[in-house]
């Protein structure tokens, strides 16, 4: 068996655990109110990242992204993968699971996996929506444990392994199993009619008791919606400690790389489908059996789920391939999270001063492409379709905090929230927000002449990002992009007006 | 061989050709300069249809819904299927080619395809861009009549067959092979460095001879780029004569139904992409050997390239299959035009009254969804995204007719065009028109109290089809479309504003 460039002693497997709209309700991240005692635990065997984000606020996006290391305008997975929207990776990516598969890594995926197709995404150990109910696979804990088990214990199989564990909770459900409640909190709980999942304890939360997120409202509504949510989050948590539960028992706890991270941000207004940094900023754990004096340590470091792949790669010791789509060389813009390790999370000579994401569709029906630099001082967002209202999804839409929101606007009742619905669906095509003076990015900046220089250097930046990643969206809105025939040396963003108007906008001429 | 249910003597086979981007630049449809002797010989075996529409202005997007019945929102190809765009039907649906192959009709494709995936559009004989250059494939009449000799001489099979030959003739090419001229019309044409297609005697066209339609301005270079329009339609023209030929020495012109259609509008200002009746209205010939008395006659019914389907199946004896698609039954809405050979073109006891139309993007970056009904006298466009400019394809932004439109604006030169370039970007939600008086859809009906109930009466019909062809955007812009959980038995729009404000424009709550 060929092992790859498996140099590292010690330096076997990989285990990356994903929660699905997962946030900050755990105590590594101050909130002392959601009981998460696995990943507390985990966290001590972890470098602690908290400025870690998402290239994408979007489940299927998100999860190519993390698995290929593109994001979503450059691997092709525009918006969600299931049912009407179908979105699909490009056929020549090389993803994670690919690349791995032909280094005789054992690559596994034990629940949500929401991306496609499959020949690009390839796990030969594979648990997933696809074929099973999603709420079996990715919120029954016990049955999830029973797979992760079923994997890890393959005893015939000495191969390294890549094992990949989308968790569902704490997604909502109530747009799709109403009767489990706004987030699923009832399904499994022991409850008439809901099923027991026997490895977990069902924690409830007092509504009086949640802290509520300075970007969502504060009303009996939003809190009963958020203990809901707790009680997943718990459930998410006992999960995660079973499967590191499952790890031990297998005698790898020892030489496997764990990640912990989320796919996108919460289900709560600015949160999923938005860029704002509610919506990006993601939980992220790095616990490597190594590097015992990263335990525990935190780390400011900008960090992307772009650097997810790179890291594993590094794990592994094996290289990103060479190759092109659509004749464009691809190469990574992430960077591998593995010397953070050695340095105890303190700064090391790479550059990460900004991190990057995209966003285009969610829902085929959503289309506000939006792209975005983010240095630790700054953010600039570029709305794309900003003209039209920012959109709503399905799931979002019907959920107990938003209607709160739809109806305390309607019939002008009291809406103890920092945004208006009209401030929230109608944005301005740029945004730049001062994050250290302005957290809740409230306070755009563009206008202000102060700001002049950095927004020029910041959309030059964020340009040249997405020339890097060959991202189809880069004259839009007002231009449109040549790159064949006599451009293709030189591929240029041509003008909607040609010099009229409003193409005073224009800020993104390009050059290849 | 199991034949289907082939009961009619003599029909045996079905001939579908498709030109790309082509109009009505022939005599058939009153254009004398335009030389198309093929095309004219085949309107002498043929009803001709003068109120023949494509349900979508977008090639893959229409070659879909050609092939499968059902208009792209309904089919999944919501824009190209090349490229970045990548976009393709869902794998459920039962395209025309997948059902004639369950009843041992040997389906073959040689030209553009241009849809996906390969196991909802299988051909048996595939001789496409997937496996050749498009232009030799789709340009070169002379190879083109080597692969139908090819398909059709092969004397081994006794099945009947159905042969789709996808002309890229009179596509436009400059951005992609600007060498070639605009439209490519010096490709093969024996000039140095052109190469030669032996069976094509180029003709050239004087600028100062050619009719500019209505919606184009007449200018020298919008002349021009009409002329070299006019030798690639010349070139599809006789590529037709040599398919016929082909078909002829075969021995099947007499056993043969032959379709001759155009995917979408000429690539000019309000055609293609766009659904005003340039970009919408399509030749469409159907020639059966058995109907000589329909054989020349012309037809007012209105009628949609979503009756293909239904035709050939027809002619075949074969009834569309029943299955469902995202959970509800799926219904072709077109309906067979037989019975309009059978009445040479005289209205029959079918509903043709209305006819409709969908779009959602072409390029990816190119979303601006439009819903359409055209009744004989009415037509009423629904732009969703009508606060954006209406984008504008890489292919037609360099071409010499946008680009003269581009500079005589900016340059403020006479510019003897029927709109301006902002009134051609920025589109009213609702257009209505009365199309027997205002055939160029200029005057805007619908602030016209007048016309109060023949909109709503519109809207509602459209509505009432979007909702039977199960369209995603049912709801779009200012509403969500719920259809689980709750809401499974009863599908809903929720308003974005929930009562408030814009909401009064909400026309479509939905209950299927
Ligand atoms: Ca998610
Ligand atoms: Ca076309
Ligand atoms: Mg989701
Ligand atoms: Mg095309």
């Amino acid at each position: 068996i060929q092992h790859g460039k498996l140099g590292v002693q010690g330096r076997q497997n990989v285990l990356v655990i994903v929660g699905d709209d997962a946030g900050f309700e755990t105590q590594v991240y101050n909130n002392s109110v959601c009981r998460t005692p696995n990943i507390n635990q985990l966290a001590q065997r972890s470098l602690i990242f908290r400025n870690a984000f998402t290239s994408v606020s979007s489940c299927s996006p998100s999860r190519s992204a993390i698995l290929s290391g593109l994001p979503q305008h450059q691997n092709g997975m525009y918006g969600l993968h299931q049912g009407v929207h179908h979105f699909n990776s490009f056929d020549g990516v090389r993803s994670l699971p690919l690349i791995l598969s032909k280094h005789s890594i054992r690559a596994g995926i034990i629940g949500k996996k929401h991306v496609g197709p499959e020949y690009v995404y390839p796990f030969e150990f594979s648990e997933t929506e696809e074929n099973h109910p999603i709420l079996q696979v990715g919120r029954n804990i016990t049955y999830m444990r029973h797979l992760a088990r079923q994997f890890l214990q393959n005893a015939s199989d000495e191969r390294p392994f890549f094992l990949y564990i989308g968790f569902h909770d704490p997604h909502r459900c109530g747009s799709v199993h109403p009767q489990y409640g706004a987030f699923c909190e009832k399904f499994g709980n022991g409850e008439p009619g809901m099923g027991v999942i026997p490895d977990w304890k069902p924690i409830k939360y007092n509504p009086a008791d949640v802290p509520v997120p300075y970007f969502v409202q504060d009303t009996p509504a939003s809190r009963e919606d958020i203990a809901a949510q707790y009680t997943t989050i718990s459930r998410l948590d006992q999960g995660i400690g079973v499967i590191l539960d499952e790890l031990k028992l297998s005698g790898h706890l020892d030489d496997t790389l764990v990640i912990y991270t989320s796919d996108n941000g919460i289900p709560f207004p600015n949160g999923r489908t938005n860029l704002f940094d509610p919506g990006m900023a993601e939980p992220l754990l790095l616990s490597s059996p190594h590097h015992p004096r990263s335990w525990g340590q935190e780390t400011s470091a900008l960090t992307s789920l772009l650097d997810i792949v790179p890291t594993v790669l590094e794990w592994f010791g094996l290289d990103y391939p060479s190759y092109k789509l659509e004749g464009a060389l691809v190469k990574l813009t992430g960077q591998s999270l593995l010397s953070l390790l050695d340095s105890q999370g303190h700064p090391t000579s790479e550059d990460r001063s900004a991190i990057f994401a995209s966003h285009d569709l969610h829902e085929v029906t959503m289309y506000y492409p939006m792209r975005v630099i983010r240095t630790g001082q700054f953010k600039l967002i570029h709305n794309l379709n900003f003209k039209m209202p920012f959109p709503i999804d399905q799931d979002f839409f019907v959920s107990p905090t938003f209607q709160d929101i739809l109806n305390r606007t309607r019939f002008k009742q009291k809406l103890p929230w920092y945004k208006t619905l009209k401030q929230y669906y109608y944005r301005p095509q740029w945004e730049l927000y001062d994050i250290t003076q302005d957290p809740k990015e409230l306070v755009n900046l563009v206008p202000d002449a102060k700001y002049t220089q950095t927004l020029v250097a910041l959309k030059e930046r964020l340009l040249s990002w997405q020339n890097v990643t060959a991202d189809p969206w880069i004259c839009a809105p007002e231009g449109v992009l040549e790159y064949k025939g006599k451009y293709a040396e030189h591929p240029q963003c041509l003008s909607l007006y040609n010099g009229l108007g409003e193409s005073e906008d224009v800020g993104h001429w390009m050059n290849q």
